[in-house]
């Protein structure tokens, strides 16, 4: 049986990344998976949190923010702002973002700063907290390949790539990387958080409604790892790219670095 | 005296739109102005807001609500929805967007029915809220023009294009459509919005610590006219293509509207 | 045809001022305009908001805070302070008084200080907005004029009067002064902020329901200018005859200045 | 040993009420007690709260607000509405004010209604919570001898009138009716809610610093007492001659009774 | 006639108390009254609140919060967190308790302290707010007792126990210690507030619909006064025990105080 | 090497639970897991959330509310009703819960009903969110053995218990049932939910600070398998005890259910 969308089961979305999207944060990355589309933005500010004060905790800290334009949603959302907070739903996604990260990053290494991660869902069609953490580790490597990032944090505190991708089971078969439809539809869901390296940062399995076995678990998380290996072989590559296309322009115009890829005129992605 | 990006005082930036940027709202437009970028989308629910209710009220509504990325901005802006409260400039914005949309709008047109109206900034560097209301009217237009707005909203319920722009004294020389920069340093910011015909819907000039004389506001006045001719010419340009080319495709392959034109793979928007 | 309240269309309501209308603020003054009645105060506090601190930038700041009492209005309002926020409009409100009067005020000369400037409508009927920077005018001179204004402010930092009036079209006819019941059926409202000296501070016009011609702004804006004339005269001679009484009583009795006219019972107001 | 302003320890201060304060709500009185002055107003809805038509509780219900303007009070009070949230003074006050009220109410009697009762301190020298449970007895009798007070709650719900009066314990003496410093300097501080006949609504009796002992919780009830006997006779009073002018204006001009008395032009209070 | 759990009129519920009944804080004590739960628990910080700071008062600070679980009521109560605020009976009941404990407290002997007593409901069956007094007058005690509160608070702080009591009229007659069902009925609800040298911190009586007489009053501090003299014999005793075994079992492990009496398993109470 | 408290890596801290602790909700159980100490509280109200009646959702609902007391926590913890809202991790873990439970139970046999499942922390020594499941699990079934619970819930809805148990890496070791203590020293943290036929309902696993391998998840996914086999027997005998004894005692008094067992009398646990 095929799927929706006529993918086979272990078959990714068609991905793709466009880096320097925004013209004012330190880096940016814009990643389409299939229709799900984020935008991701790297930014610095030199503090740490009250909580890493107090205690004095030495280095510096990553935090992450997530949301959703209201009309990026199958039927319109309610904006967080005018609600006047974000939903359950949201802060579990922002805090499953950070922590990713922070698990590829040296947070001795990065000073007394704080790295602020925004994760805006522009079009949802499923797989957008594994987007955005897929997307915010391209921007983040991009951030600290700049000159400011570069000067900020000295050290290279990265030591590897970060992505996601959710698995989960659909009338009883395994699928990489649930569209909508079928995440609505799902028994088990689960996302599968992993470093380059291939080590777990984060697994979150649940079922929906139907409970499922250890064998289960045992198909989904070798489905969830080989579709991360092609996505870590994807960031590596448009991280080479952008840094290499970016180096000369910066050279030959002399613009501050951030102005360079502006709104997806130097690259449009590489394709699968 | 030239202006920081070489403009003349009477030019605009770059303008273009983006018809149907999102799969999931009834309709959308993206609006690029130079590097201001902002997502416009409409949706509709089938009540009025309790106000009207309580009051009998007949007819429908309209409302508007205008946020920004984080990342958007010059310096990385706290996230509303993580304040727990939208700030006054907020507020401001999408109340003159709601109020110039209206003017257009014959509320007892369509039926028992809200429709609301996301602006979402991507990327800043001044004029957001003219941008919102400029690339709003296409995106209700749009809508309108849907196979589910025309069922819904059956008598067409607009009778003309809205638009907006910025005029404002910088230096003691009065410009159109000013850039961040510009907008920093100007001495008096005016926007104003005008429909097709010719007249205005909405003025708000303010002195940002000088104060302007009649003869000053009479040539931004002019100079905000002639910008506004020019937007409409576009907006009727993009308007037209949008729906020719969408009833084409969508008599072809059957699928619904709102999937045509995503992620800007049909239209690139029409240059100035 | 004459005005529902038999004015003359150019015509201004009855306007009276009660200076030091409170015993505790540096100083006030409830302002009455026809049936609306607004008490404005005005309190200093020897520290700058923290966006300045942050910022380094020099000077003070002025900032307004406005508000209804829930019996004020035509239908009682629902109380901010327990509903948990402000409502867009009442932000709106504070934010144009604020900017008004700083538009006559060098922030430069006021050291390190924040004017938190108090607009409380009693009772409405229509301009609470424009009574609200006209009586806030007056109470901000009286503030600079009183011995611990004079020691805190030194050198005058404020080169004149600011005042507002409504005007707008109701039934095809230009009105000055809006009372409620003109408010609610006008095509057009337009709210001018001037200077003494004739120059615009502000200018916000706005259609409702109906846009509006060139040649019909420029009369709403000099039907603006003819009652704003007279509102400076009226502001001028309180002003003068509040201070003159007060150092008279001042020096006779020893009491703190801001004790003096407290309760309305040293000055009715001056008739128009 | 006199006290600051010179008055015996069982005097009140200069007592005087304005009804018809307000030209909106259904009735309103300002309450002047030396230099406190307190607006109360009365408003009525046509339903009972949430939880009263959750329980099926017969009747209707009286509930009251509370607020200070910012610059009613010594140091100027950060508005409550700008904060978010009522403080905890607040709240207690506006519960006690609201079951004082309810104690001499029949709320049998008022059918599906909700009284609103606005107490606002215009200018706060001590006893404000006491100032607005007796003015807004004042305006609660006005209210339902009103027109409209009559036809919507028919059967007089209200026994007798409602007051309160504050006492205390400063360097060791008992003292009636605390201004400002006498409060702030007070060893022991007691509101006494009375009626008419003598009984007792509310005793709140608070030590600060210093406990009492029976024989002075004695001593300070029969100040209270003696005290309130001269407040229900001006309460008595005022609403006399306030409903006795009120039928003869109402019945020359035939304007509804809630302009009459606008902004204290017809009565300026009755002294004690 | 009888009550309803066959109580005569001035007899309290059965009362114990467990002392140090949670393993974090300095000190604490459940007390159990009857089917009335309350954990009493102290903390401290080394600093005082920012109002104390920015007027330079001296000495230090205790504060209290109260708070009811869900599902400790008859019928389950909305959670405050969830709710965004607490009510307005938690926010007068935690600022009484707070008062009640000042009184017996010298805070100029405390040093730059903020003594946190949080009072949380556990099981509610009427008389929260005083249990809450009495429970946390004796955790106050222990944590003072304690070898960390004799480093931190050196001079004794505190003079004396406190303790309150509820009385009120049920159908005519008057009752000590009222449960939920005689509290529902009850015409007047008293609580009183005092220290074990007999001498009141607050007296709060309230009539329900009917109100009291002088008499009446009378009669209902005499049976406070009775029920409070038994509460302080408990107090004492449970307190002296409590340090006597503490002391021992401290001596012999080393351990630090606060783990000792972990979970009741030392003490289980002292019944009446 | 051992742990902190001399437990094997696969030995259980001691647990044990007290069935109808609570007098007022329909049933409860409190839960000891070591010093880990949670109430568990079950209430139904007649009625479904919002969304589902706007979707007509078809059955009932499940919600799950989690707090900790103050002073519950190693560091005095900010009251979540004073703060204004409820944290991540809270909102986190009381999403955790309800999906765990709504695991094993059929929402369309419950009817238009929601349950209420609060799981408040009285005492925190790590683990609690695991005691959360499982103590509710043992009130949810005690809850629809009640006289009440089967009226209202006919068909019994719950196929089996839920139970989970964390599992973590200390030091490279694989440990069973982390204390506080070894909670803030894990390399990698993991929550395990299952049914008691062995399926999973959620896994939860973090590193903290340092990735894990595919060997190291299926070390602590069987170390975790093996605890919970100990906790669903004793689930079961203590749920069997709990209604034997109830039935009897209910029979014999007549008295309702829900005042039983209350505050622990009845049983103290059954010890493993």
């Amino acid at each position: 049986m095929k799927r929706i969308d006529g993918r086979e089961n272990d078959q990714l979305r068609k991905l793709c990344f466009i880096p320097y999207y925004l013209t004012n944060p330190l880096a940016s990355a814009a990643i389409e998976l299939g229709n799900t589309k984020v935008v991701c933005a790297i930014s610095v500010e030199s503090r740490v949190p009250p909580w890493m004060r107090a205690q004095n905790v030495p280095g510096g800290w990553l935090t992450c923010e997530y949301g959703m334009l209201p009309a990026s949603t199958h039927e319109r959302m309610r904006r967080e702002a005018s609600n006047g907070k974000q939903s359950g739903r949201t802060v579990e996604i922002q805090r499953l973002i950070g922590r990713s990260l922070r698990g590829v990053l040296d947070l001795q290494k990065i000073g007394v700063n704080t790295i602020y991660v925004d994760c805006d869902v522009i079009n949802a069609d499923g797989g957008t907290r594994c987007a955005g953490i897929t997307g915010a580790s391209v921007a983040l490597q991009l951030a600290l390949r700049s000159e400011c990032g570069v000067q900020r944090l000295k050290n290279n505190p990265i030591s590897e790539n970060v992505a996601a991708v959710s698995v989960g089971i659909v009338d009883g078969e395994p699928f990489l990387d649930l569209c909508y439809e079928e995440d609505c539809r799902a028994e088990v869901d689960m996302n599968v958080v992993m470093t380059e390296s291939g080590e777990f940062i984060e697994i979150q399995g649940t079922a929906e409604g139907k409970s499922f076995s250890r064998r289960q678990l045992d198909e989904l998380l070798e489905l969830a790892e080989c579709g991360l290996k092609k996505i870590f072989k994807l960031q590596r590559e448009i991280i080479e790219r952008a840094t290499a296309t970016n180096a000369k322009i910066s050279g030959a115009t002399g613009r501050p670095l951030k102005n360079l890829g502006n709104l997806g005129e130097v690259f449009d992605g590489v394709k699968l």
